[in-house]
Formats: C-alpha cells, structure tokens, sequence
C-alpha cells in the first residue's frame, strides 16, 4: 500500500512537473516587463457608482506612473515605489493620507519593499510622521544593514535620513474617522455586554485598503512593496503582515508578491513566501501558486494577493467580494478592476 | 535537450522522493516525544573550560525541564515556553536577563511563540520591562486574535494580561556592557575616520546567544519558541528574525524551527519556514533541509538552527564555530553541546 501510493505520487510529481514546464515555457509573446498593483480587498461592498469610478480612477493614475518606469527602461523597484507612494498620497486607500485610525485616535502606518534580484528588503512599522513609508522603508533597505525598524526608532532613522515628515493628523480623512467610531461603538456594546474579558471580541474591520505594487523590469528584475495604515481601531502596538518579509510581501528571482487583508492569517501561512515556494517546488503558475493560497489555506474572505513572476505572467487573486487592482505589460494590457470583472 | 532536462529531473525526483520515503518511514523505535534547545550561534570563542561549563550546566537544566514536561505526557507549547523562560532568567544568554544593551544602554525584548498544531502564533518586538517576553507572547497568540505587538503598545498589553514586570535595567549585565562600550568605541572610531554617512558601517556582534527551543509531544503536536534581546548597540528600533514568523521561528504540523544568527539574513530568506517548506515539497530530511539553508542559501558564520520533525527527528545545524545546543527524546537521548562535539 505505501508503494502504490508512492507511485501515484510521483506519477502526480510527473504530471505536474511537464504542466508546469508547458506552461512557464518562455515564448517570443511574453512580455518585456510587467506590472500589477492593488488597493486592497474586501473594502467594495455599497460603494456608489461614483466612488467606484473615483477608485477606477485612482487605480488608473497609480497603474499608469508604474507604466511609464517600467515602458522607458527604469527598474520595479523605482516602479513599485512610485506606484505606492502615489496610493500613499491618495486618501482613497488605507495607507499614507486615507490610513485607519488606531484606537487611540492616531495613525501607525506599515510598509515593505524588496528587491527580488538580491533578496534585499526594508520594512518599517508603526511610523507616524512619515508622509511616504515606503520609501522610508526602501531607505531601510539601502542605507542600513537593517530589515525592519519600529516606532520611535523607526522615526529617529527617518529624521537621519531626511524624508518628508507630516504632523500625525495630516493622514486623518473623515470616512477613517467614521469607521474608526463604528468599530469603537461596537467594541463598548460588546464590552457592555459582559465581553469584556474576551481579549478576542473585536469586530472584523470593513476598511481593508492595504496598497501593493509587484513589478518585472527589462533587466528582469522583480520586485514587491506594500505599505498599510493596518486595522481600524488596532491597539497594543499591533503589526500586521505588510511589514513581515514573506507574509505580506515577497519578491526573489522566480516571482514577487504582495498581499492584502486579514494580516494575522497571512503571517501564520507565510502567504507570499509560500506563493513563491508553491511556483519553485511544484512548478505551479503565479495564477495557480495563488488560488492554492486563498482558496484551500486561507479562511473565505481573508483577502486576495497579487503575483508577476520572472516571465511577466500576472495573477490577481482574491477571495473577497472584490479587489481594487490593477495590471499591465509591454503586450499592450491595461486594465483596473474592483469586482470581478476588469475594465481598461 | 529541454526534454532531456525534463528527464533528468524527473529521474531526480523520483529518486529523492525515494530516499525521503525511505528516511522518513516512521518505526517502532521513533521517539514518542523529542526537545531540542538552543543558546545561540557564533559566540564561543575563547571561552575558558570553567566558562564552557557553566553554559553546558545552564542548557542541561533547561533540556531537562523541557524533558520532564515531555516525559510526563505535558504539551510541547508548555516545554518550549517553560524552556525559553528558563534561558531567559539565565544571565549567560541573550534574552530576559542578560539582554545586550542598545545603543541608547536600555535593552528591547523579542520573542515569538508558534503551535503547530493549530498554526497560531504570538509574538512581541520591542518590549522593555517583561520579564519573560516569551510568556507575553504566549498570551498575545491565546487571548488576542493578533500575532505581533509591538513596544509601548506591547507594554501596555502586558499590564493588561498581568504578566511579571521588571525595570529596564533588571536586564543588564556586566559583560552585556563590556559588549556595548565595545561596539561603541569600534563605531565612534569609525565615524572619526569618516565612516560617518555610511550607515552600513556596523561593527559584527559577537554576542548572538539568543534562546529557542522546538518540541513534539506525545500527543504528536509541535511547537517552536525563540526570545532575544537583539544586537548589541542596536538602534532605530530594530527588529531582527526571531518575533517575525517564518524567519527565526515557525511550527506546522510537519516540523518546528527556531533559529539563531544575523537576524536580517534569517528574514530575507524566510529561513524557518523554508526549511519546512524543503521537507514538504522536497522530501528532504530536518538535517537535509537545515544543510541546504546553513551552507548553501546564508552566509558563512550567519548562524544556525534548530528542529524537531513529527516523527521526532531532530537536527542541530550550524555554520558559526559553535552554536549552544542541546537535544533530548524519549528513547534517553539527552546531549548538550557548545561546538562540534556533544556529551550528556
């Protein structure tokens, strides 16, 4: 009975290796570089037709900065930065301007960027008074021998290295502050109710728009970068997975890939490392690597994630009602999408 | 020649898929519960004999607690956090007492806390006046629904769940000082020969004594453990591998790692996970997988690991002159060693 069930496994290792080779099997259409990016999942539910094209919008402006990097010869990593200090900037998104609120009415703010070609990357978490995290953490990577820098700390490295600094309030939009109120409403009924002792009663946060950007340039070279303005009404100090290299972001030589929604599952599933090592050892595609992920190990509605792997194929993968996202390619694709359907 | 490649690597599979079958065949002699334990990589040189014996005395006394709970049909979680804790008060090791001092000469905490069993996680980064880290972080996996909290926002958790508090200073040592002034001197000298704009420029430490421990009970569930006080002189709120799972620790139901070393080398490979990740889609042994990482994916003298496999195997593997250690199971194995060798 073991052999004939070692059988089966290897005929299933076949059969998988030659798909897998059929089809990562470089041809003369695949693209020269590629991109794709998110502004979270989960968030889409009531918007009117309005916000929704104001999102689309949004989207297309970020997608189409990326765009121009990547066309004109410039690398992922100055593609990806661009395209999430724009979303930073947009108070549309839960990062930079538009970040959630912590319980105690201020923002911590958590961002990522690696550089697939040398393993490199910079994190920072809790930061408050950098007006673009990401690039603070792409100083991280570039200027220290650090990972990742925390807190008042983190702020100390931004003041050595010179970046722009904003007063805590500048990311405070009113929709933030509306949802922050909601979740504390919530939070004191149940702790009315008698919950208070269940340290675990709190309410899952509708406000999901964690931003991303993955990217090939025309050297070949990938990249990932995310950055969060993490759960409303969050406390203790809590880090989500945007700042864990390999739960929330990841980029190496194959593929990279960022990643939004319920953090804490996407840490204890390793989730981008894990995309990435479904593509290296069972030569899954990004498309296929993902679905494993949100699909089979994650909880529905945990999140979505995006891929671009080493050979410009894109996967945009989620679980929720919707994901605002976005991809492009030197083919000529150009297309953003909240639902399931995608628009050019 | 695609094809022929095709082959050969099918062949290659086949043939280790095999030997991993073969390896991992369980047996009437596989331990019904296995502990291994670590004191840290890299920071043996010159030791006298008396000062080798007392690292040996402390890690046998910490197997041994671990042992008993094992032995005595308790849960691997309880036996990787009483074994940490244990390492903690020690004063010859990095984490709790005995913590390295900062730059700033205050000490910052982390530990991470992982059960394999169910996938959940805790872990605290920063944190200054706990007395054992690994115990708050143990409370943040069972009574939040977070993963990772972080300095003041951790501290204030701690008050919360009532853990055992100490001054900052309950941490210091005198040779954890000796270290710091070291270091300092070894930077200031530096900067004055106009070093100073490279942030790189950070002396090596050689205090990388940080604590962990992965255990498989009888009940056949894992659980991994790791506590440090970080790098010697660190500043910027630095945050290393060991509370960011999948780096320095991770546990599913296949094996637990906890890891020891240039925490940010650990992070971008996502060391502990992928050692896991090898067993998985490999097939590759604990030994195998922990090889494959220690020699060939980190650098020489990055550090070491350790891990327990559910059919109780268990590696110790290290590319430092030597790495703390210590390896305990059910048919009477009970070793501890500090470099090549091991004695009971």
């Amino acid at each position: 009975m073991p052999r004939l069930t070692l059988a089966l496994l290897i005929l299933l290792t076949l059969l998988s290796a030659c798909a897998a080779v059929q089809r990562s099997e470089p041809t003369s259409a695949a693209p020269r570089w590629a991109i794709a990016i998110h502004g979270g999942a989960g968030v889409m539910a009531g918007l009117s037709p309005e916000a929704q094209r104001e999102r689309l919008d949004s989207l297309r402006r970020a997608l189409s900065a990326g765009r121009d990097i990547l066309s004109s010869g410039g690398s992922s990593l100055d593609a990806a930065e661009r395209v999430v200090r724009i979303l930073e900037d947009d108070p549309l998104f839960n990062a930079g301007k538009g970040a959630v609120f912590t319980e105690a009415g201020t923002h911590e703010l958590d961002a990522a960027i690696m550089d697939g070609s040398t393993l490199k990357a910079g994190a920072v978490a809790g930061v408050k008074t950098v007006r673009n995290p990401i690039s603070l953490a792409r100083l991280v990577m570039q200027q220290t021998r650090h990972v990742l820098l925390t807190g008042d700390g983190a702020e100390a490295f931004a003041t050595e290295a010179g970046v722009e600094r904003v007063p805590n309030d500048y990311f405070s939009t009113p929709g933030a502050r509306r949802e922050l109120e909601r979740v504390l409403d919530d939070r004191r009924r149940k702790q009315a109710a008698g919950a208070s002792a269940d340290l675990q009663s709190e309410p899952p946060s509708t406000r999901m728009s964690t931003v991303g950007c993955v990217a090939l340039d025309t050297a070949g070279r990938l990249a990932a970068a995310t950055s969060t303005g993490g759960l409303t009404a969050k406390r203790w100090g809590r880090v989500g997975d945007v700042p864990i290299i390999g739960a929330g972001t990841y980029a190496n030589a194959l593929a990279a890939v960022s990643c939004t929604g319920v953090g804490e599952q996407f840490i204890r599933h390793t989730v981008a490392r894990e995309v990435v090592a479904l593509m290296t050892y069972r030569g899954l595609s990004p498309r296929a690597a993902a679905d494993e992920l949100i699909s089979n190990r994650l909880n529905p509605d945990d999140g979505g994630l995006i891929v671009v792997s080493a050979t410009g194929e894109i996967a945009l993968v989620f679980s929720t009602p919707g994901m605002a996202r976005g991809a492009a390619d030197s083919s000529g694709r150009f297309e953003v999408g909240l639902y399931r359907e995608m628009e050019r």
